[in-house]
Formats: structure tokens, sequence, C-alpha cells
């Protein structure tokens, strides 16, 4: 039989206004000790007058101690809720999309806590990154194999999020063959990944509708995308028109990649490459008297904490200044950030004081945030992460 | 010789931040009394160490006593100000758009507090809503006529701010003669708009984006568009599939234009009207059994000031938790906020207690905001104002 966890007085507002976590201090411990949970073990939680909130799963040594999985106390953890979930969560992407090339799972915002599942085509990129997720890994695979039989089910199970709930980091190929390329279309424009030793997943499919909103805007422009990565931002730049594009990484490996889907796309003239440090490349390139008409700033999270949001925000404020020294007469500034703890108006305000410090003028005409194949929980503010301004910059 | 407005000690830290306006409790009223002061009069706005900061026009009678038209105090509140500015602004519009059709000037966001002009083709309607605006109205005039000499332009000088300011209302053709239709297209549809008599200007450009996001959601759906207007978003989405649209709007006026401009795009069997409160509405939908796949609430706004908060947002929450009750089984919300002192997570957080009044679940799976042609100012958060959510309801 399940065990029960029992909340303390009052603990059961968050999960009454929908909210999916459970800290460790909301346990009534004395009722229910934590300790006599497996990590990942499913446990019905009830409030502290014993009514049964839902089922949820629980890692006695995480700080987020349960997530919960369904509201309905009779749910199993098994397989079929998998199953019931990816088909709510494929005709979301279905709806939204024509092509196969999406996030299918984006945890807490598709009811699945712990969760995260990429899909390019038939091979399907999964993180499991939490104890519960990693003990239902089993009945994971079945329900993809159910509802989508792919050919490829990739784990990439070497999160940071991981060593937070005492999982080792694993990555293999569970199902099926890695194909040479794994390829996907973002707006039109062809990639090839690296899914087993790039970033996250091997691609963010979180900033498709920011670059389909920049790629409107770049034609004819010279276009430099920091942080470039395998070239998301930039070689779509260069597929809608810019004139040139300069993409900066600090890996190798990035950018062979980048100009790899350069060619793939018949953009290899357009798009150069500089391996360097982002601050370094910037200052050089100031040095050189070089100028940009729209620049990119997709940098990693500065703010990965809580504890972080001072140094992270200096961080931020320093490379929209050290950016905006580049910035041709009119031009124009993507600057994002995917600090959860970075809120919207901070990175207004980021963007404001390195106008103001150029004694230029900025316009904010365009404010994205995550594409809808990450959908935000709206009782889970911690699902909605991130930001990209569009900004004007003109001398008045 | 143009008169000083001196700042008290520190207050002039928002303009250095960027920001344009000046309280009337920050200036040094012993130094440079405000009630020498004619209403609309220019000033040279210093320091409290006597540094000049800019020129602005002064409305002794207003609590934003001072608004800065510009960082230079050798600019002059003239014709070529105004020229500089219309170009700075066109610039931009004809880089973001094809057709003639949006907002020229959004105010403080195209660094001209207090101005407000929509572009109609050649129909340009102006709204003064300061007296230092209604001091320059033949400069403006003048500069409209050298950039872009429009057949006609409308003076709707009717808004709420000229009252604050202590400003007449006063509607009036001041060049050229109204044509018998006012036509502008958006996202491919066109509508007839009465820039006399309508809310406004006459139309809302700003939710262009947000509608045309809301386009590609529609096929095949049933929706109802609550506080139609005059059919910006439910006419939309007839013409990008939707199978039915019911239009509710307290005002038989915006239903007949409704209704005019739904014939206008061959659409009138598609699209139904129904004269009524809102509330009202949904309350008699809701007893009638009926049920929409997709439903829009785009209400003006319910919070003026800062005091109408609390209950403004218990006027959003009723709204949305009614709405919710008429959501089919996998339904779409679009709900928005056009007050710019509902903060975007408030807004959420709204969505999230109507979704959980019916035990469903929501997923944002849509952040919008005003369009480009609605520039923010990144040091004042007044100029961002709208929101738009577009949240998918499912049962689990």
């Amino acid at each position: 039989m399940t065990q029960r966890l029992r909340l303390k007085k009052n603990a059961d507002r968050r999960l009454k206004a929908g909210h999916l976590w459970i800290y460790s201090n909301e346990v009534d411990t004395e009722a229910t000790p934590l300790k006599v949970f497996e990590g990942g073990e499913a446990a019905l939680v009830e409030a502290s007058n014993g009514k049964t909130l839902g089922v949820a799963y629980v890692n006695p040594h995480s700080l987020i101690c349960a997530r919960v999985m369904s509201r309905d106390p009779a749910m199993r953890l098994d397989r079929s809720l998998f199953v019931h979930r990816f088909n709510q969560a494929l005709a979301l992407r279905k709806q939204l999309f024509d092509a196969p090339f999406y996030r299918l799972i984006h945890g807490e915002g598709d009811l699945l806590p712990g969760l995260v599942i990429d899909r390019f085509g038939d091979v399907l990129v999964v993180q499991l990154n939490t104890a519960g997720m990693q003990a239902l890994a089993d009945e994971i695979v079945d329900a993809l194999e159910k509802v989508l039989s792919p050919e490829v089910i990739v784990f990439r199970n070497d999160t940071g999020g991981r060593r937070q709930e005492g999982l080792e980091s694993q990555v293999e190929v569970v199902k099926g063959t890695l194909p040479e390329e794994v390829l996907l279309e973002e707006n039109g424009v062809r990639f090839a990944v690296p899914v087993l030793s790039g970033q996250k997943t091997g691609w963010f499919f979180d900033h498709r509708i920011n670059r389909a909103w920049l790629n409107g805007q770049v034609a004819g422009k010279r276009v430099l995308d920091v942080f470039s990565y395998v070239g998301g931002w930039g070689i779509q730049a260069a597929a809608h028109g810019a004139s040139e594009v300069l993409c900066i990484d600090s890996s190798a490996k990035a950018l062979e990649q980048v100009a790899y889907n350069a060619a793939l796309n018949g953009l290899h003239e357009q798009v150069a490459v500089g391996e360097a440090d982002a601050f370094e490349a910037l200052a050089a390139l100031k040095a050189d008297g070089e100028q940009f008409d729209v620049i990119v700033l997709d940098p990693p999270a500065f703010i990965k904490k809580r504890k972080d949001i001072p140094n992270g925000e200096r961080a931020y404020a320093r490379l929209n200044r050290e950016a905006m020294r580049l910035l041709g007469r009119d031009g124009l500034l993507l600057s994002a950030s995917c600090s959860m703890h970075l809120a919207p108006e901070r990175l207004v305000d980021v963007v404001r004081g390195a106008v103001r410090h150029q004694d230029r003028h900025g316009q904010v005409i365009f404010q994205g945030h995550q594409g809808p194949d990450h959908p935000v929980h709206p009782a889970i503010p911690e699902t909605s992460y991130l930001k990209a301004l569009g900004v004007r910059v003109f001398r008045d």
C-alpha cells in the first residue's frame, strides 16, 4: 500500500492554488517521517486534517521533497498515466507545429514534474531530472513506445538538477541507434544538433518565436551573435537576409557545428565564427572599430540560484553595456536571459542602464518569452524563465 | 528667455536614469515657483546644483508638473524638433510594417510625452494629452504636414488625461475632409473604423501581434469575443478559419460596426453579435448551455489608478472565472488587460484562480504585450501596459 505524506497545518495552501511542489520543511515529519521513503517512491499527500490531496513522488534527500503527479489519489504512477499525459502534450504540439521538432514534455508545465523530452523527428531526447522520474524510467520508455514508437530514445541524464537529487550523471542511447546526423528545422532553417554532447538536449527550442521575430528584422543587416552555440540565432538571421553574421562562442566544437549548419543551408559565405570568451570578444571587436546593426545576446544563465542575483545582475549589466558599444547608429539589440531568478522588469532595467551608459535612447519594441512548447504552469512561477527583449537603440 | 525649473536635491535621479517625468513635489518651489508658469510653457530643467538637465514643458496644475522633451538644453520646442522625432518614429514603422496602418507616435515611448498619433493611411488621428502638447498644436500640425502631408488630420482631444491637465474636451477635423469610410488592414483583414466617435482614436493597434498569434489557433473553432468593440479579434478569427464567432459588446453602435466589418470581409455568415453587459452575457450563455473552443477577454482598463487595484483585480478575476465556465473540454482562453497597474504576474494569477475554480488545468502558451508601434521606454515602466495571455485549459 502507498505510504502517506502528511503536511503541516496551512502547508497545503500552495498545492490548493495549483502548485505541485512540497518543501521538506512543510512535511509533518512526526506523523510521516521522510526518512522512511526511498528516493523516488510514491506517496499519498494529505493535509494536516487528513484530507488526501493527491499522489506525489518523494525524494527525502531533496529540498523539494515531493512533487505532485496527480490530484486524483486513485491515480497510479504507471505507464498509463504517462501515456495519458504524453497524448495530452502531443495534442498541443500537433496543434501548434507542422513539423515534429519541439519540446514534447516541459516538466511541471505539462504536469510531469522533473521530466523533459525534446523531439527531433524520430529521435527523442529525455532528461530525468528527479529521483521520482528516474524511478519511473521504464514506464516512461514504455509509454513513449506506445504513443510515438520513436526510432531512437536518448537519455541525457547529465543535468545539474540530478546532482541536487543525488542522482548519477549518465548519457546513453536506450533505444535504437543514433543516426549520424540528428536534424531539425526551425523557422524554415535546418540544423544538425549534437544530442549526445551538446548543451542540454542539444538544442534550445525555447527561443523559436523570439528568433522568428528577429528574423523579420535583419534583412541587409550586419549581425553579431554572442554565445552563438550551434548558430540558432545567427544562421537563421543569415537565412533571412542578414548581409553578414559573426557567431562568437567559447567552444570550438560548437563553432564547428555553426560552420557545418551554415553550409547545410548554403550560407557559409555569410556566416563567420570567432572562438573567444564573450567579454574578451566584445572588447577586441571594439578595439578593432567594428560595428553591427543587430546584436544578439543569449548568454547561459548567469543566475542559477537566488543568492546569485546581485552578481548575476551585474554580469548581465556588463554584457549589455559592452555589446551596446558595438551597436551602430540605428541599431537593434536582442537581449535574452534564461535565468528564472531575473525578473522581466530587471532585464528591462539592464538594457536601460546600457542605453543610458552610452547616452543613447532605447525603445523596447519586442518582449518575448519561451515558446508554446514550453508551457508555463500558472501556479508555478518557476516554470516561466525565458525573456528576450528587442530594443531599438538610437541617438537623438 | 526660457524660464528655469529647479529640482530638489536627489530629485534628478529618475531623470538621470532616463525617465522623462517630474512630479510637483520634486521641484524646489522656493527657487523656482511653479505658479509663474503658464500651462504648457517651456522650461529649462536644472538639478539642485544648477546643472541643466534638459528642456521640458510645464503644467503647474498637474501632479506630473513637467515632462522632458529633450536632454539637449539648446533644443527648442518647435516644428523642427517634431519633424525630427516624427521622422525617427516613421523610420521604425516603415521598417516594421508594409502598410501605413499603425501607431505613429506613442508618447513617451517615442520621446514625445503626451502625444499620441494613430495613422490610418492618409488619415492621422492625434491626441494631445497634456497642456504642453496642446500649446504646441500648431507646430505638431505643421510638422506632420512636412513629414507626411496627410490628407486628413483629426484631433481626438477627448481623453481622460486631458481632464487631469485642466484641458477642454474637443474633437475636430483640423485638416481636410474625413472620407465616408476610414479603412485599415490588420493581419490581412480589413476594418472600417469610427475615428470621430469610437473608443480612443477609433482602433486599438496595440493588440496586432496578439491577434496575429490567436489567428493561428482558431481554425475550425467556435469563438466568443467579449468586449468586442468593432470586431478586431472576432472578425480576424473568422477570417482565419473560425467556424463561428459571437461578438459581445454593450454598445449597439460598436456592434453595427462589427456587422459592417464582417460583411466587408465576406464573413457576415460566420460572425454574430450580441448587445449586452459582458457579465450578464456570460451568465446568460452559461444558462443556455453554450460552450466555446476559444474565448477572448479584452476588457477596458478595470484599474485606472493605483487605488483601484484591489477592486480591479477582483473584477478581472470574476470575468475570467465566469468566462472559464463557458470554455469547452480542450479550450483556449485569451485573457488580456490594458491596465498598466495590473502586473503581468498578477494576470497569470487571475487566470490561475479561474482555472482552479473549475478544477481544471491551465498551460500558459502565449505571453503577449503591446505591438512594436507602441514602444516601451525602458526607463518609464508606465509605458508598458498591455498584457495578453494565451491559456490552454483542459481537464486531466
